[in-house]
């Protein structure tokens, strides 16, 4: 079975707005086991727009159309599918009574336009949107189906999950399902998990993808299967497997991230936090700061573009520092840290400070530079120092994952002491 | 004229990846007055391409291509652009020298693979890849042109406009020219420029579009002529009206930044700053420490979630603030942060600080709150308080370029005065 996308829009052509609603399409279009083979971008234009859908029709059972559904004339997914699926547009009373009343409690009158939002293609089945105001469709043909949903994504991502996909199921009696689980591991790097891996990525179903990032990989395992509960129970066993060989690396599944799950280690453990960068533009405080828990947990961040800016916010005069002297830097800074932010003596407190050397410059496409992350406590403090191989642009995003990474081992691994010091 | 975009790669179709190269080749035929009306997406298998080749070839006499054309068997553009303009590959011994030369460099050997990559469509224009390592031909038929670019996209905008629009211009004697001028506009609203710029919205050629976001509205003068020089011709009296009612509110253009603009002019005046923020993310900080000389007038960015938690931070007991206080700890932290960051007695420095109120939640559709902005020098300090209106999710945006743009104003009208105390 296959299905095609078509996206309509005069300003997707125009390159005015990235098309992000075909991808979500594609990846939902999977879990329901269909192929996709095409996926087309036509503007505003009725004739246009018609064909495309005709020859969509030739190829493919499915074809699913997002835009094009507003009130205005320039709208014409209506018309196009009516003309492509030979038949009329005809007014349906429910619709109109939807939107008119949708129009009254707002407090607003319905205009002329607004009545084309009531009118399908005849004998299509009218979708209730109720999180828009764009009523959806689908009309059935000797051919196969075409499925019109908004262009807003919200409106489309919610009209696919909640009624487009169990009509195709029950329509198509869609057995075959792709069930992808994704765990992201830190701080082992992807060859070394590939190494580790080995035969396992060789299987042809389920099968094992990697996808690296900086200071990150993930590990996607996919199923084929007549049935989620098949598929689930075929990638189980290899999860199993791949958990076993990567052991703590894997922080996490699906799309859970390191500083999520290590707020929820310090919460649990009882341990508050903050943070001191330089060099690394605040992302490291940014992801703390907007995790789940921050607003309890994360007592605050201090940033600045290199070490002696950062020092000097903090208090500590560090003028003319040489890199020899940056893991000196650290630890004073982690400690100070650990003082600064403390608001009651009874709180379990954590200092991460994170340095990267040298500033890396938009113009080197490569960086020899690196990092040393200090990660302090009230009693201890442990040090790293980490070279940095690849590119200059995402030193910011390695080098904070890294410093999360770590404070996350720890939090596994800690009975609240402080690990011994130990450079890299 | 018209042109179509082919973009190629099975990871396009799983919505693995999102296509952003076509939006961006969109946006440059335009440069040029091509006009687009199809975009299409398919995957790394030879038929389909080809068959796709060919019909973008019967409606268009520009058919750009991305994606596909890497070293391995997966990779199909070559193979598909031949078999759709009926004629062989052939071996181009130039480009396998340029391949070898490139792996020697490397200290790495070529593989049989990479040598696919030597291989073009017979009587192609081969476009050298100084970017890269995928080369990229022309192939003219006597219907049009067929282009194929890489899907790396810093090596197809490269070659896009490097190669590929100075051949369209000259080949097709390409004399329309659409020429765009972006205003960026802060701290209006985008009903009180679309209402102070009036009648100039309606006009043919050039046109005005306002483009709005939180806190910033983009205003687009957009020409259509035989020239660069004429389109903008067109537009450089708009852009003296457009500028004339807006005033101030104009920052800059182009892709220029509040931030950026802001540090241009502190570094004109000798001025340099640190900032404080709570409630919005570190978003502040991290505009302002990615922003062009950073490097030397950044001095530093106090983040944190709450405004007792950065009081805390930064050495000031605020426990239990009410909202009431919140301009009165505002300003001591306006005042602490200028003398925390104290780097010479004789510089000229600035404190910023951004609280926001309530803490934004992700469960509210629509935030009754707002932001409390303070700007202090070692000899003054002005308050502002604003309300918000906008989506919860923009208010870090929003407070942070209200912040960015309180004190760009202040930079501009300033001779190192400091306005006195006002609300808003």
């Amino acid at each position: 079975m296959n299905a095609e996308i078509i996206t309509i829009g005069t300003e997707l052509l125009l390159g005015e707005i990235i098309d992000t609603n075909a991808a979500h399409i594609a990846r939902q279009l999977r879990t329901v086991g269909l192929n996709l083979y095409y996926k087309t971008t036509v503007g505003d234009n009725e004739a246009r727009c018609a064909a495309v859908i005709r020859q969509a029709l030739a190829r493919a059972e499915v074809v699913i159309t997002t835009g094009g559904l507003g009130p205005t004339v320039d709208d014409v997914t209506r018309e196009a599918v009516a003309q492509a699926t030979d038949r009329p547009l005809e007014l349906r009373p429910a619709l109109l009574d939807q939107i008119a009343s949708r129009f009254e409690r707002w407090g607003s009158t319905m205009s002329e336009n607004n009545r084309r939002q009531a009118y399908v293609p005849r004998d299509a089945i009218a979708l209730e949107n109720p999180v828009g105001t764009a009523p959806s469709f689908i009309v059935e043909t000797a051919q196969g189906v075409v499925i019109s949903l908004p262009g807003v994504p919200h409106e489309m991502k919610y009209l696919l999950e909640q009624a487009v996909l169990p009509y195709l199921r029950q329509k198509f009696d869609l057995h075959a399902v792709i069930q992808t689980r994704v765990l992201r591991t830190a701080g082992m790097g992807e060859s070394r998990i590939d190494a580790a891996l080995g035969d396992l990525l060789t299987g042809s179903n389920p099968t094992i993808g990697l996808a690296a990032h900086p200071g990150q990989t993930d590990v996607r395992i996919t199923a084929k299967a007549e049935s989620k509960a098949e598929a689930d129970r075929l990638i189980a066993p290899l999860e199993v497997q791949v958990r076993e060989r990567l052991g703590d690396a894997v922080y996490g599944t699906g799309k859970e991230t390191v500083e999520a799950v290590l707020l929820q280690h310090l919460s649990a453990s009882g341990w508050a936090m903050a943070v001191a960068e330089s060099g690394t533009g605040g992302l490291l405080t940014q992801r703390l700061s907007s995790a789940p828990g921050a607003e309890r947990l994360f007592r605050g961040g201090f940033v600045a573009n290199d070490p002696p800016a950062l020092a000097q916010a903090m208090g500590i005069n560090a003028d003319g520092i040489s890199e020899e002297e940056l893991e000196d830097l650290a630890r004073r800074l982690a400690t100070r840290l650990v003082a600064q932010t403390e608001t009651e003596p009874s709180e379990r407190r954590l200092g991460l400070v994170v340095l990267t050397f040298p500033h890396p410059s938009a113009e080197q496409a490569t960086s020899a530079g690196g990092t040393v992350i200090a990660l302090g406590t009230p009693t201890g403090l442990a040090l790293h120092h980490l070279g940095f191989g690849g590119h200059a642009a995402h030193i910011a995003r390695w080098a904070s994952t890294q410093a999360l990474e770590i404070t996350r081992r720890w939090a596994l691994s800690s009975d609240a002491e402080i690990p011994r010091l130990r450079s890299e």
